[in-house]
């Protein structure tokens, strides 16, 4: 993960007066759409104007999103002026949205980037809380390196200290009235793989408070060997022969240029439209998506707005170190957080165009996302539609449309799963989602 | 459709003894798989040998294919001496099955084509009937236009005759204890269109006696308005803007060789071998499909053989020219005589390669079908297995493996359904058939 500051024009700094005049540039001018998500300086600004509220008081960001305008004014928006709204019309005031936690609470605050305020703030009381950062998981899963207990588990089992890596699993909820926020840690052995999920240190787990940031409960219930590394290794650069099969170079090319084109995150291709959005719980989000209707002569609606709400993972093992593996990947890990910078040529086609992604880190800094979404033209050699008519008097009819669509794909990898997201479009109008 | 005898060096003509020779010579030594199909020299063997049987007899040819050794010949022959069998072993004697239509008779013969002698014939006393062919259709089709009540039909509707088209409906089977072989044949309006098949001429259905080759029934029911042709055209050449999208260039290359041979029917590509077979009736068959296991160091059978046994069109109408129509595409229509030559870089992509088929008309020549399979490596641009893993101090692993797998690809087209069947095989060692 690449930790990146980046200026979008805009400058934060400096008196209110220039302040303003520079968000009014930013928000309306730079952003076209009002479904944007955040840029780096939008993210530095909140951060900047979050923190000034709590002076010398330590707190975390969990979610800074954009707060998105509802409904009717996006669509207001969208239709006031289809041809030229993005010079002829500002989009409606930009908000963000922004979950932090202090003194042990959650608070769900609302700042106006158009205006620089923030317009409100609010003690959330309900069940629950906000999603695990990264920052948090770091510091959480070095805990057990310093507790003695845990560091005597691993002498009991001969394991090397150096060669252990721990992660961080959620607790779920079973019905609890009054709940701590915390997490249970868990470790893995590595040794000479690289697949240390597949090599478990069962029978030991640590609870942890997440607040005070301290192991507040310890379990090394039995002892059970940990499972060979031998033939666990993924990585191809390690693996020793017989090999697999050796898949001949074949590729996915395009003369022209691409068929589609990218304005900043809004993208058109063929009869579609769309908005590609980012979310960092949510991971991708697709808005306004519209077809072009040959016949009205004017786009058609249809969707509004789609994201992978969440990604429930019950490992239903009843045993006391799994029953709560209830995972909900998007909500409590982020399917945005977690999403993977994509490899050229091998998690996308050569003819893929990449974004980038930002979002705020647990100390409110941006974090760049590289390569986070690609899009492509995807061919498969497949037919959409043909018919062979040999019944025309004089004419053999060979009509043979190929299948050709855009692929808008990220890749979240939460822990051992890698969740492939890809949004199609199709010429026919239908969008198919498949994780 | 083509029509071409070709000689793969064979020479049935001359006494005996020089065609027994040449016999084994083509059976064995030019067959290296027993369950190659008939060659264009074996199908005009198998039609002058039956002829020869019947001397000045009307008969026709309704099933020609490949009587297949039974499994443990195959396996045996298969499993006799895996690295050289092509030259090694022999494979079984090859045998014809034939099915002919002889004075309202089906009879079914067996021909050896090693010895060159009629093994076995059998009048067949069941239920049914064999396929239809497309020879027969073609006749049947025409009888309308010279029986005086139809054209009378055509008069009452203002129909053009030269506009006009039928086809030829199997009847279904409603338990009757005695049936005739026979069809109905109702007709289309072209007009303007390609599209006939959208402008029925409802109400109007003729019976045929297919074996003495009459109308022997009509109906004229009703008079209702054929469908405009307005709209209703296919084709891209005569369509008029507005246009739909406009799918810019966009193909898959393989710099470097395919990764698979094919060796006359046999395939081989990356884990997997495989036999591509072809019947009149099913299409498409394949055969003795293995794949290579690393840890035993040996091919292990995955599938025997697969094919479209049936494909079944039940129309559900229950009106008079509807109701019987509850059509087998396969074993009365043949997804073998209905297979398109598959046109390259629509129906198949560029780094495809072709193969023929030759299936027996209803006078017993050989038809051939070219490019009537392709084979290729498709890959999509999409990931067959990934993982990125920052977890491992001082490194960050990102192992991506493409999706490619091998198609083996037909289209049999029968009246207005294109099917295209494609049967994927996946380096994980899953087979995926779609239609």
């Amino acid at each position: 993960m690449v930790y990146s500051i980046e200026s979008y024009g805009c400058n934060y700094e400096g008196d209110v007066v220039v302040l303003l005049m520079l968000l009014w540039n930013c928000a309306e001018c730079k952003h076209p759409h009002p479904c944007d998500p955040l840029t780096p300086s939008e993210l530095s600004f909140v951060r900047t104007k979050v923190q000034n509220s709590y002076p010398n008081q330590n707190l975390t960001f969990h979610y800074v999103t954009l707060d998105e305008p509802n409904k009717p004014e996006i669509l207001s928006w969208q239709s006031s002026n289809p041809k030229t709204k993005a010079k002829a019309v500002s989009p409606p005031p930009r908000r963000a949205s922004v979950i932090v936690r202090l003194q042990k609470q959650s608070l769900e605050i609302t700042v106006d980037l158009s205006t620089g305020s923030i317009v409100s703030t609010k003690v959330y009381q309900g069940h629950g809380y906000p999603m695990l950062t990264l920052g948090e998981i770091g510091v959480v899963t070095q805990l057990p390196f310093n507790y003695e207990p845990f560091k005597e588990s691993l002498r009991k089992r001969g394991l090397n200290i150096s060669q252990v890596r721990c992660g961080a699993f959620t607790m779920g909820w079973f019905g609890e009235t009054k709940t701590k926020r915390s997490v249970k840690v868990k470790c893995q052995y590595r040794n000479d793989t690289a697949n240390f999920y597949a090599r478990p240190i069962e029978g030991v787990a640590a609870v942890v408070d997440l607040d005070d940031m301290k192991i507040i409960g310890y379990n090394d219930r039995y002892v059970v060997p940990v499972p060979k590394a031998e033939g666990t290794e993924y990585r191809a650069s390690k693996l020793k022969p017989p090999f697999g099969p050796n898949l001949k170079g074949i590729t996915v090319t395009q003369d022209a240029q691409p068929g589609f084109t990218i304005d900043a995150h809004s993208v058109s291709w063929a009869n579609w439209v769309f908005h590609v959005g980012f979310d960092i719980r949510a991971g991708p989000i697709i808005s306004l998506a519209s077809i072009y209707d040959l016949q009205k002569q004017k786009y058609r609606p249809v969707l509004y707005k789609g994201f992978i709400s969440e990604l429930f993972v019950p490992y239903q093992d009843p045993t006391e170190e799994w029953y709560y593996a209830t995972i909900f990947d998007t909500s409590e890990y982020g399917f945005g957080q977690f999403m993977s910078s994509l490899q050229p040529l091998t998690d996308c086609p050569p003819n893929a165009a990449f974004l980038d992604a930002y979002y705020a880190g647990s100390d409110g800094i941006p974090v760049k996302i590289a390569n986070a979404f690609c899009i492509f033209e995807k061919y498969a050699g497949d037919i959409m539609w043909r018919h062979t008519e040999t019944e025309i008097p004089n004419e053999v009819i060979n009509e043979v449309r190929s299948d050709v669509s855009l692929v808008v794909r990220t890749v979240s990898t939460v822990a051992n799963y890698d969740y492939i997201t890809d949004w199609e479009f199709k010429p026919s109008g239908s969008i198919k989602l498949v994780v």
